[in-house]
């Protein structure tokens, strides 16, 4: 196996912006080019940004991706770049008198010579947790190898190496040198784990070179977080790009190449460093690739309010973050202190609004009592952040955890209201945990700890009456949080969960609650995903269900 | 072929709600059985409703189904009914090596004597449009043909019949009599048409009598509509069942039986009226099975609201419909008088409440001018609405129509709030061809036009200004309408929609409207599915999507 010179792009782009995705492109062929890369690698669908969902479906769509491409090889071409061969990963049409729904396949170009010298399909379509593949694309049936610079390559997309069977069984009769693998693989936390695996299997069994390139970037929902590696038969790491940012490694492939230097230097194994960063990650590109210029958050002093802060002061700084304290009635002094500090420690922009006007006017109409009443307060909070919002062009973050979510604890165009979530997929304890933790980095590095410690310590409460607190209406969030995680995550039943050893009453009230809160959960905002199940495309459920996880269902209610 | 009596019993299962959908099936096996039916037959998943969606992957869902199932055959005999055949649709688990997310099947069980005595999965699991079959189940591989009372009987569900190969091709060279299709095939207007081609193809190619089993009801955003039917070899209706209704029908198959009299007696072919049942028919479901006691919705004098409160009261009467009027300091005259004409001709509950208090107050603490001063009133009208429904546990109604929702001319967590949108898949040029149908079926029987004829015939307005009408931001209904139709349901690109002789900067701004409006869909209230694509689970598009159908993607902005 001779030696060659080669580059993963691992680049950020973005969905449907095909023009600007693929001048990034261009210019990083042209940089790993000049540093003698022979072979060029981008992840899955690079070109148009993934997941592309039903614009699968649109003809015109499709088009624009395949002529895009045919223009980007003869570009290379022309800048004297035909003689490296790129991998990239775009949509095509395919005719087949079976498809009817989308005629279209998830491909990887081989572009050389000015020309789509070949071109894969993938065969396996994830069709699963959030993907709808099967739905989109129509799947590849030809295993591709190819030969370039004295090396036999193999190609694969994805899913492809996850699944058993064609293509990677028939590459296995190959002889291949080099199999290279393009990705569109969002983050969950210790996924890299699995994927490593998977590829040192592929090495193992195809006795070759495996290169995987992953895509970085926050699409909706989803967060790719990078961390494209290539590994030698023995499945040793020759290089490691960055996680969760854009990069462009490059690294010799062949006999006794020797592993690049410092290959793994930017990783972060901590847990919650990696979810912090796909949080960071995940609210920047939205507001970047949806062009909001600045973020509104109300800020209760609360714990949930402060960590979406921080979060958005690390994403896009201090100056674009604008905090509004919504005092009402019920709200504690310290509510108010604790706003107030933490805008100072994050710098961010900071007024105060009453609520007190709004809420008395419609109360005194109305008559309210009780959670009529409650639910009034958040949404009159609501009403002034979303006018302000209307009013700067803002993006409205709101700020409620999994938790909330999971059981309905929000009022619906309250505090749920907002376009995006940060904390959708963060349970409640893990927002105190990531609240220690970023205030732990900031120590370490010699800065202002961001969140106030009052805000970590103090019992959470949602200052809608006198002196309530969470646990009025809820368990301890340690339990409430493991009862989820069994019932959410691994679709544990009632009575398996209570063989678990949880209290049976209190299980059955939290089911219910899950399985009651759905349809406030489908008027929610996208937020991150970070954990094996997040709610939306993740785990889709009817809104009218008259299950009972506890009866189990064949017994007279 | 012998004579054989048998019944297709069309029922309305609650999704999740096994113990009550089968002793309503028990029912009635018991009420054919009594009128000589030796086979009855429900539609799919008729024991647990239908779509399951991701029900289809927790255990304990899918062996209580199964136990259910298996109970019920016991019960049948114990109720000396073991000699009749029915056939019936339900989950069952599976053990496969490559299933991972679901292991489960689309299964119809064969009871007779007690048991199950056989089970048939379903092939083709449809994976598009709404459906996402293929991510819930695991297809069947195995054809099912038994015979019964002399009769070769095969077995085949729903999509199986729609797609070329097995078990179809199998079971033309198996020489039956009966061919059973279960059903679950929610309304699309004309569907009714495209299910006769398919069962009469079946007919002529196997050969055989053929007998096709809908469910009617409403489930989330789809309407089954019935209309279930058995035909002969040669394509002739032997019977029909109800549209939009319950129905138990009996019927004679074998040589020469002749059809039933007035087999198509409740059947009406006019469009509106089609469409009318099925928004009545999904309102009145989400209601009942998700245990409302009421409605509310805000009544502005305007067509939409209107018509909603028109399909309200025809869906669960006036006396559970509460109608509120809103008026601001830009509400005409006319509008009040409009609402409360609405509200008498209707009889339903009535009140006013101002949202001038909340609105000047909120406006004069933000000094709030233009779009976000609209928008306020939209909201605090909102919160009004969502205040009453809290203290009296009512739905609320939120009254837009497709067309706004297209182009997101609506106030979020204003107009749009709301828990199930009747109108979501009806465009505006729709709504008045439906209230006129309404009044004009109102007058046919002698009774009091339901819609005020001047909410019909003025100019349509959101009044949050000024003598504002709706074609100051929008273009004419007739000309919008047709250019949605073309880009939303038939994928039409934008050149090809000015192609069709559309203005092309009128084109340009409505189909940028539609894309940056998917944010709120995302957000927006189910509603009943009437046409070939409709908003959610039938249109997946991202939200971030830099796609610009003007430029078709490969041209910088």
């Amino acid at each position: 196996m001779p030696k060659v010179r080669m580059a993963i792009a691992q680049t950020n782009p973005t969905v449907g912006d095909i023009f600007n995705n693929l001048e990034h492109c261009l210019e990083q062929v042209r940089v790993a080019a000049a540093a003698g890369a022979k072979i060029v690698v981008f992840g899955e669908m690079a070109a148009t940004g993934y997941p592309i969902e039903d614009l699968a479906s649109r003809p015109d769509f499709v088009a624009s991706a395949e002529q895009s491409i045919a223009s980007f090889a003869r570009q290379l071409a022309e800048l004297d770049l035909g003689g490296v061969a790129v991998l990239i990963g775009h949509p095509a049409s395919v005719n087949t008198p079976e498809a009817n729904w989308a005629n279209t396949q998830n491909c990887a170009s081989v572009l050389l010579h000015g020309k789509v010298y070949a071109r894969y399909a993938k065969h396996h379509l994830p069709n699963y947790s959030v993907f709808d593949e099967y739905r989109n694309f129509v799947p590849g049936t030809e295993t591709l190898v190819f030969e370039h610079e004295g090396l036999r390559i193999g190609v694969a997309i994805c899913e492809d190496i996850w699944q058993l069977g064609n293509p990677v069984a028939q590459l296995i009769n190959e002889s291949i040198d080099l199999t290279i693998v393009l990705n569109g693989s969002p983050f969950e936390l210790d996924k890299d784990d699995r994927r490593m695996a998977l590829a040192q299997r592929l090495a193992f069994t195809t006795k070759s070179t495996v290169v995987y390139a992953n895509l970085i970037g926050g699409q909706d929902d989803l967060v790719f977080d990078g961390y494209s590696f290539a590994i030698d038969a023995a499945g040793k790491t020759i290089a490691r790009a960055k996680q969760f940012e854009t990069d462009l490694i490059s690294f010799t492939v062949g006999d006794s190449a020797p592993p690049e230097e410092s290959a793994d230097s930017t990783r972060n194994d901590e847990d919650e460093w990696q979810i912090w960063s796909a949080l960071v990650l995940g609210l920047r590109d939205y507001v970047e690739k949806n062009g909001f210029k600045s973020i509104i958050l109300g800020l209760s002093g609360g714990i949930d309010s402060a960590v979406c802060a921080a979060i958005a002061v690390d994403a896009i700084g201090p100056n674009r973050v604008y905090g509004v304290s919504l005092p009402s009635k019920y709200s504690s002094e310290h509510s108010k202190s604790d706003a107030l500090d933490l805008a100072t420690r994050l710098g961010l922009n900071y007024r105060v609004e009453s609520i007190a006007g709004g809420v008395s006017v419609i109360e005194d109409q109305l008559q309210l009592t009780g959670v009529a009443g409650e639910n009034l307060q958040a949404r009159v909070r609501a009403v002034i952040l979303m006018a302000i919002s209307n009013a700067e062009g803002q993006l409205l973050l709101t700020t409620g955890n999994k938790t909330e979510i999971s059981v309905g604890y929000s009022t619906i165009y309250g505090d749920s209201a907002g376009g995006f979530a940060p904390l959708r997929d963060v349970k409640k304890t893990l927002v105190w945990q990531l609240a220690e933790w970023r205030n732990a980095q900031a120590r370490a590095l010699g800065q202002i700890e961001p969140i106030p410690p009052n805000s970590i310590s103090k019992p959470p409460s949602a200052e809608l009456r006198p002196d309530q607190v969470d646990q009025d209406s809820l368990p301890e969030y340690d339990t409430l949080d493991a009862v989820l995680e069994e019932y959410v995550t691994h679709h544990r039943s009632f009575s398996e969960i209570v063989t678990l050893g949880f209290e049976p009453d209190m299980v059955a009230r939290i089911l219910k609650l899950v399985d009651n809160s759905e349809w406030k959960r489908r008027q929610g905002a996208i937020g991150p995903k970070i954990s094996t199940v997040a709610f939306g495309r993740d785990r889709r459920l009817p809104i009218t269900n008259k299950f009972d996880a506890k009866t189990t269902g064949n017994e007279k209610k």
